[in-house]
């Protein structure tokens, strides 16, 4: 074979992607595919997008095959020394682990200052794991909707445990909860003064309730917290059906109750498989993901009109100064 | 003056309401025309409904002077009978006192079994109290919009302090709180075993809790359930910045710290008041409302289209059958 003539030096054409060359790869288990995906779907450039979307579906039959755990606690709960430890175990147990983060505050500032990787750095070498940086593009549900596809995506890559990590403030848990089967909450001892700072409502959110920090020193009062919590788990609602939601004592610098809280995963994955409400739930959530996209896309058309956001913010005025009553408003807006 | 010639018989103009006739009687105090301003509220016919917000932007400028109190519990909590003996307190007072309801059943079913004034006989007959029955026709979001709209005509008509009830499951107590400046949870002794089968979270939306049903028998009982309550509290974010939320024992038959009740209110309302809360939050409910208004106008009309509907119900089952990625979807729909 002769070699190719000589071409005159031209740009690559960055956007001749071979989708089904990068589904195959991904499927593979091709880290570089993986990332290649990855960054398509997150991309804002239309073509791309486009792309990423015909990838993501050819890649659909290849999902939902992972357990999807949200692990969220206040800053300094210490999600990221748990995660560390926790995929160190898994990946120990042979398991692959895809850590995903959504941090609102990283979407405001345009990221945080301590990257992902650097605050994980064991597991970031691990060849069993993968870490993705929140994306810090956009508003706090676009930023959700890339994490769900990029949940996707590394399921069809294979990786058996997906933890979805947020901070516990904000709207993030809710979205998080919504698109995960089980959800954990890191606390610290000394009992939920710190939940005073988190969203409302957020221990019927949880699944577990992880005490961390429980080193050695500080076993007494963890245990003390643990009562605490579960004396209060006893009045309020279960986050899952014909699950009671655990409190537990953890400690991940002397790797202690790690594997205790794999234990608890899995026989919650068992009993929801069960009876049923592992799938149910799966559907449930990807039901109100379209329905909230249609919102979404609703309301943002509507406002995408200058127009319109400028007479919504007068009519606003209006009813707040009582001169127009709220329906006599939407009538204006909408006629 | 002659009399005006004699004309053949006609039908009466039904619809020739002078509406400020009507926000001349409302506002002077007069019962048949606040019935006949709230009908005209709840009347589905397009010229009722532009007749009676007409009459509503007339009595804007008198309303907002009373206090919001909403009420929630599971049912068999003894709401009514709470409501008809603190508002017998409260007329007592000089007060005067408007109930409302929100019931989530009643909008599906067309009615509770027992009506709203069999429920509080007392207070039915007290002329310085009024009891409007929930509205029935509609979805939630509609008996919402109605119930604020007469909570807003009973405050043109004079009444001090309007108590809007609600059965504590499903959405209506985020509704309610929504449109109150002060929640109201009542519970039964033995503990929160029964907040199992309420909203999540709905401890964060009380501003109190009365432990009800505290009668003399059973006050060892109730004041074990308080001390286990404010334990709970202690841990949980307030409804209410800067307002502690309270547990207290009250019993309405034996007519035990109803008194209390009220103490606590105007505390309530002095402090929030003081520091700014309790306008800031009336403006933010006002504005929460006009926006979940547009999105429920551009909801609605986006779903009258049964084209619409279909497509939207063949793509979920395509995204369900991963046949289709949402964004996929929604370009689908959207297109």
């Amino acid at each position: 074979m002769a070699p190719a003539p000589r071409k005159k030096f031209k740009k690559p054409e960055k956007k001749n992607l071979n989708i089904e060359e990068i589904a195959e790869g991904v499927k593979s288990g091709s880290r570089l595919h993986l990332g290649k995906a990855i960054t398509l779907l997150e991309s804002s450039n239309p073509s791309d997008k486009r792309d990423g979307q015909n990838l993501l579906n050819s890649l659909l039959p290849s999902t939902g095959n992972s357990l999807r755990i949200g692990i969220t606690g206040v800053p300094g709960a210490g999600k990221s020394t748990f995660i560390e430890t926790f995929g160190e175990m898994l990946t120990g147990l042979g398991f692959r682990v895809a850590v995903l983060a959504i941090d609102p505050s990283s979407s405001v500032t345009g990221g945080s200052i301590l990257g992902d990787k650097t605050r994980m750095e064991q597991l970031a070498k691990n060849p069993k794991a993968f870490i993705r940086p929140s994306p810090t593009a956009g508003t706090l549900g676009g930023v959700h909707k890339k994490t769900r596809e990029t949940m996707l995506v590394c399921e069809a890559a294979g990786y058996d445990v997906i933890l979805v990590e947020t901070v516990g403030v904000g709207q993030s848990e809710t979205l998080v909860r919504g698109m995960v089967d089980m959800f954990l909450l890191l606390v610290l001892t000394g009992a939920g003064d710190e939940l005073q700072g988190m969203k409302k409502g957020i221990l019927e959110l949880a699944d577990a309730i992880l005490v961390h920090k429980a080193d050695s020193g500080n076993l007494p009062l963890a245990e003390k917290t643990v009562r605490e919590y579960k004396q209060m788990l006893h009045f309020l609602q279960p986050a899952t059906e014909n699950w009671k939601t655990r409190a537990i004592a953890v400690s991940s610098i002397e790797n202690n109750g790690i594997q205790n809280v794999w234990e608890m995963a899995k026989e919650f994955e068992s009993t929801a498989k069960e009876n049923g409400i592992f799938d149910k739930r799966r559907q449930t959530q990807t039901k109100d993901w379209f329905r909230s996209m249609i919102t979404d896309e609703l309301y943002g058309r509507f406002f995408e009109d200058p127009d319109k956001r400028r007479m919504v913010k007068d009519l606003e005025q209006q009813i707040l100064a009582e001169k127009l009553t709220v329906a006599q408003a939407i009538q204006e807006l909408f006629e």
